[in-house]
This record gives structure tokens, C-alpha cells and sequence, in this order.
């Protein structure tokens, strides 16, 4: 299903909103727990349809990275859905790896007590 | 446990790097969907925090909003996850109507083709 790209999809995305960036969120297919949110441009969603694995786009280091690339932790992306006013998307992924760099499953793993 | 505000917690928070406010996710705590993705500043978590109700920043609005202020669709937050780098964070909560302007349940209802 992602191994095309599909420009009506992406062109429907509001990249100027935001300077050119999206917000991603990282969902778990299976238990549906949210592992990370990071940001995309367009390349990087490019990517990610074309390559199956999950792509963002780094505005810290202002480069695209592909999770696991350092790790090994990718993460495989199995539907992409965008939200009702096209300025953000969800990955929906089969990996069970941490997705932190700490190590932790989540980024979110810290809670308000 | 939300009824305290717990400005240990906020004071984590990375708002500087987003201009002030950062990107909440919201995930319904039972059936664990994702509902929407908003922002909030310092005074919507306040709020949040001190309400038991989900606020947020409007940036195209300019301003504090409640979710449910105009429709009826409050989301009552359970729990609130920091992520990693303190800059995302995720309202769980308990509301079974529907997030999305359009009447869907979720924001996320436009799937990639």
C-alpha cells in the first residue's frame, strides 16, 4: 500500500503553517500505545511511502532522519492518516522496539503525579 | 490528582522552542485512539491541571480555548504524560464524543490512500 507515492495525499498537507514542518504522531498498530512525536516535511513523508519505514525531518539538527538509523530501531509504517485540517499526521506502526532514546518503549513516560 | 497544580512539572516543560507553546496529543484512555492534535502554552496546562477539562493555545485564534467550550464536548484529562525532551505532551482522557469539528470521533479520520 505505501510503495507509491501518492501526491494528492501529501499535497493536501499544510507545510506553510508551521515553517514548512508537520507534527507526527507515532501510534503502535497492535496495542495502540503512542511512542514519539516528531515532525515531517514533505521529503520525509516522500520517504516514508516510498521506503515503508518511518521518515521525519530533525528541526533541531535541521536534517531528515529515518528512526533506527543509528539504533537499528526502524520502524515499519503500516497506514498514514492526516488530520481534519491537514496540518498534522499519524504514523500507524508494526514495531515493538524502543522507540526512545533512552531506551524506554514511549517518549512518554513521564507522568504529571 | 489533577486537582493540585503541579508547577514542577510545568516548569519542565520546553516551551521556548516552539515559540511558546508545544503540541499536545490526545488519546482517548480506554480505547486508546488517538482523538486530536492541538497546542498548548503554560496557562492552558494551568488550566487543564486545575479543571480536570482539556485547554489549550489556539495560535491561529490567538487565543485559550476549552475543548467542548462551544459544542459540549469537554474531554475530563485523567493523566498527562511528558515525553523525553519535554517538549510534546499527551492528555488522556475519558470522553466518549466526538473530538473532531466535523462530527467524526477522531481528528485522524482521512487515511492515505
Amino acid at each position: 500500500m505505501l510503495m507509491k507515492i501518492h501526491d494528492k495525499f501529501i499535497d493536501k498537507l499544510d507545510f506553510v503553517k508551521r515553517n514548512g514542518f508537520i507534527p507526527v504522531v507515532v501510534q503502535d498498530i497492535k496495542t495502540k500505545d503512542i511512542l514519539m512525536l516528531a515532525y515531517a516535511n514533505r521529503i520525509a513523508i516522500e520517504n516514508t511511502v516510498r521506503t515503508g519505514n518511518a521518515w521525519f525531518w530533525s528541526i533541531s539538527r535541521n536534517k531528515l532522519w529515518m528512526k533506527g538509523e543509528q539504533s537499528g530501531n526502524v520502524q515499519p509504517v503500516r497506514k498514514i492518516l492526516l488530520d481534519c485540517d491537514s496540518d498534522a499526521i499519524l504514523y500507524m506502526v508494526d514495531s515493538d522496539k524502543p522507540a526512545c532514546h533512552t531506551g524506554n518503549r514511549s517518549c512518554f513516560h513521564n507522568m504529571l503525579e
